[in-house]
């Protein structure tokens, strides 16, 4: 028998991937889709991929019926609307897993001063992080998921093998780069296909975007030591895909591909591209597979650590997919070994 | 057990994307990937979206050594190089799909003049036109298919039905957009970025297309009598996609869109639009899917039908995927239920 | 001594590329720019391009503080909104040139059933449809001008000779190819980069887009005739060009690429290509150019004649800059010389 | 009268560009231009969008032949072969600016290791390198201009007052982003538009790419100090721009923006942008202007430094005529003062 899903925010990119990974999994039935402003819409009115695929027709997000429908509820609504759905359902004893920002830092301060006010100030420290390569064990028994930014998994899965070994020093900087789909699904100027179709831009940078305190917090936790990054988001003209790349004094003279290697053998999505390759976003672009690679520029001592995934994927629903295999005790991999349509 | 299956020509688009929906195909063992020039290599060399998915080696297309091993054998050989190819294996009792043009055409005066001499001649015959919407029944019993171009899917699915009821008047125009990939993996001027990736342009207009004579070929059974049509294809900055826009003169007032969706209502991978939305190659791209739509200018009389596909997916590799579907007996969708992830 | 010129609705797209245009030619001075709601703000503001190049402020768009600057003055306003400002600067002696719709049909009627109320009907039978290549006698002595819409420039321009020397039968089809910045600077869902950076889609297709009256139209003029097109916009994921297909049954055998040459060979803005070369938006993108070529499917009998132009410059701000060469009795490539920055 | 100048290598893109751009320059008239394999054909052959613009044909380039008709000869000849042709043109008292890597490194041992051997050594200690911003004064009596690399002159101009004034530290990491133009015309795999047109990447990274060793040279002239850059350039899917972030450990708490601001306040072509302004190559695409701004992240101590220009005008073409205007004593932006046209 399956197991019955409900997504709520199913309007949005991230809610619409859910319903795109969640209809190909074997063990999982999508028993309600939810949104706001389209609730009453069919979902493939709102999304014409959907045509001829499903009937699913998009009910306001209520959290008793929805605990009534479903064993576990992805919700994809936005910082700051998604905390009080989550403690609702919680409540009732469901599973859930949060693909907003509301249950990514630990730190109820960080959180206010990045985020506002906390809507679920009491269920946040049950929340887990959503990574599995780090937090998997945790992940297991985990009532309430807090997904990953798209960022930070880019980010942290690019480092985190060097630092935890100690072949990175800090500060570091984080230098990334992002398709338009990380925006969401609203228009506004910046994401007009006239002003970033053809040109490539840097936005809130030296500090000032919201997944600097996540990326860091993650960072720390390897390190077991303050870390600071300086983080430059930029804006590239494709709709998937981020490229990252860490840069931080080297404290070896080598052994750092080795490292990799080491550290995410048994991962099943983590692949170590063989010296020589360089990760591209092409490469990962609607999987869950995340391509990392690491460099040493001798000359000045940087070590140069890159990752390539799929904001959408990897980056979000996919590895809330992930986290609920984890959950139940399914196979890691069940319904995510698509492989990236290149080209 | 799952059939054992191989690749001929897996370092193509076609072939890469032949690997990923094979990969995804539960009956489905992917017993060897042949290459020419890449032989010797591993796959995940070619196409680093297969790092940490598949060992696998490329090897040199020997049909005795294929034949071993392969039940069933999908060539996506350039056309001229297919057919001995086919034959060979025909000849071993393997059942062939050929993604290649070398048995599309049943007159082999056609084929001579668009292709140059026919190297299997006398199995041209026997090969069925792997359009399942059209020849589902013989596609049961094929020992060799022929699966179709990726623009004479898209315009005879357009068109099909209005032509069948007779809704529709020749000679047609077809204007046709494909994404670049279609052109193949090999590097050119006229795929270069910088030439193709910020600009539109069409290009083999007025029947210097090979893809002409497919069309009507198919087209001319289905009205059962002489079509011609004057297909204009165009190169967009895009990398997958098919949009086709069939013009004729209409020859009823109305009905146009219900001829579409009685002739389509049991198709699993065809969608007619409901009225007034319109076919987008992104709500098609990475899946099996095409999208159709009709529009009767009443001013002019014009019937302008649409349709939109993924020219990787249901305009090569994922129609040889339904294709072996049919032929298996296995439900026709298996291991192609994919939604398309946009965006 | 520099010609004093104004341009109200100057934050907007074709707004901002009469300042480009305007700022390159040796004949003018722009005295004033003006905006309703970036009113205050400096231009550069609003379009970094302008970073260190202009210092000028919008202002409120009064005819009365313009007239006093302005000899000439250029509105970019959305159609609706221009006509009374037309008026008020024609009635004060200024001469104008108007971007648009608001004096383009001549048929009072026709702008009603398209565009609403004519806010300055009396007016509006003493525009001057502002296409060089056909209107040039009455563009010198216009006070008026209405500068033709894209799409209408296109499509006259490929099909005009034809039509004129009765080698095409009509009705026509026009298949046209959009890039987004025609749609303006306002985001929208179907501007936005997720949805229309890596697609294509037609729209408002078989009489529903306001520029078939437009083509109609001008088509009639020179078929001294009813003329009924069939058309189809696309958008495309490109930010600048159109590309027209126009489609017509042959009334001759032959002599269409020479009845262009012929037709065609004193406009300076008008390339005929040389037979086996085909219209592209890359080599047209940035000027004031348009490429055309015909061609002759002799088994269907149809005509194809196409062009390729930047809906920017020769399909709105340059074209306005032409007609000001025309009317001021400047040669009229003045300002226009730039070739298309390829690629 | 006009300048009479040569362009060898003009059927690669910056000699394209260097046709454009010569143009449109009022001092100049264009007296050849000269290729190897396009000898012989009309450039608007090679080019279409000098359709109707340019009868000129390409010859080969014979050093006697192309200094009996131009005054200045500006090569874009592969680096290798253009440091011979320069040498015969100095040597017939032509004036020489050359767009290729041949005379860019002061070190010839240095060059021989990057280039290999050097074909014109003697002459190479009487080049001047092309960066007006750096060598205003030399470059007013240069008989030999080595115009700069797009990479070095987009990070040089990006750092280059926080330097000179002691305001950051070294090393410096140098993360650019690049549009596919910079890679020439000759296609390859990587600039096949399904492997480039979708996605980002890194290449010749960690000290792999030859444009690290001009970048230090000009930055140590600048801080009188050995200086090194880890250098990391991307593909971007777009034609033209190059984004430069460099990245450095500051050295002050403050007044990095002034910095820019008093360095850069007479320079006609570098725009420091507003505070909370951040470069987008979308701006400056088409033009000769750069773009920059700097941010100082005060909790890692970091400063990025960035700067956004085109790849074929100031990184290249464009820089080149600028060369030229200060080598003729003519105002140094004759013929560049075409705004960027966005979008």
């Amino acid at each position: 028998v399956s197991l019955p899903v409900a997504i709520v925010g199913a309007s949005g990119y991230t809610g619409a991937e859910l319903f795109r990974l969640l209809h190909a999994h074997p063990e999982v039935e999508i028993a309600g889709v939810h949104g706001k402003s389209s609730a009453g819409k069919r979902l493939a009115e709102v999304y014409p991929q959907l045509a001829g695929v499903s009937e699913l027709v998009l009910e306001v997000a209520d959290p008793e019926a929805i605990a009534r429908r479903a064993e576990v509820v992805f919700s994809a609504l936005p910082h700051g609307e998604s905390a009080a759905l989550c403690e609702a359902l919680v409540a009732r004893g469901r599973r859930v897993l949060d693909l907003s920002a509301d249950f990514r830092l630990r730190d109820l301060e960080a959180h206010r001063a990045w985020y506002g006010e906390h809507h679920a100030p009491a269920l946040a420290a049950r929340a887990v992080y959503g990574l599995p390569e780090l937090h998997r064990r945790e992940l297991r028994e985990a009532a309430l998921v807090a997904v990953p930014g798209c960022y930070p998994t880019a980010a942290v899965l690019a480092v985190a093998p060097l630092l935890e070994a100690g072949l990175i020093a800090t500060p570091l900087v984080v230098d990334a780069k992002s398709g338009v789909s990380g925006a969401g699904r609203s228009p506004s100027l910046a994401t007009h296909f006239p002003e970033a179709g053809e040109g490539i831009r840097p936005y809130k940078i030296a500090g000032a975007h919201r997944h600097t305190p996540e990326i860091e917090q993650e960072l720390e936790r390897l390190a077991g030591a303050p870390v600071r990054v300086s983080f430059t988001p930029h804006l590239v003209p494709m709709s998937r895909g981020i490229l990252a790349c860490v840069y931080g004094a080297a404290r070896a003279g080598g052994g750092f591909h080795e490292c990799l290697v080491a550290r995410w053998r048994d991962e099943p999505f983590v692949s170590v591209l063989p010296p020589g390759t360089l990760p591209d976003t092409s490469f990962v672009r609607g999987s869950n597979r995340v391509h990392v690679a690491v460099a040493h520029d001798a000359r000045t001592g940087t070590l140069v650590a890159m990752s390539a995934l799929d904001n959408l994927v990897k980056g979000a629903s996919g590895q809330a997919v992930q986290c609920l295999n984890l959950m139940m005790g399914w196979p890691e991999t069940t319904g995510l070994r698509a492989i990236a349509p290149f080209p």
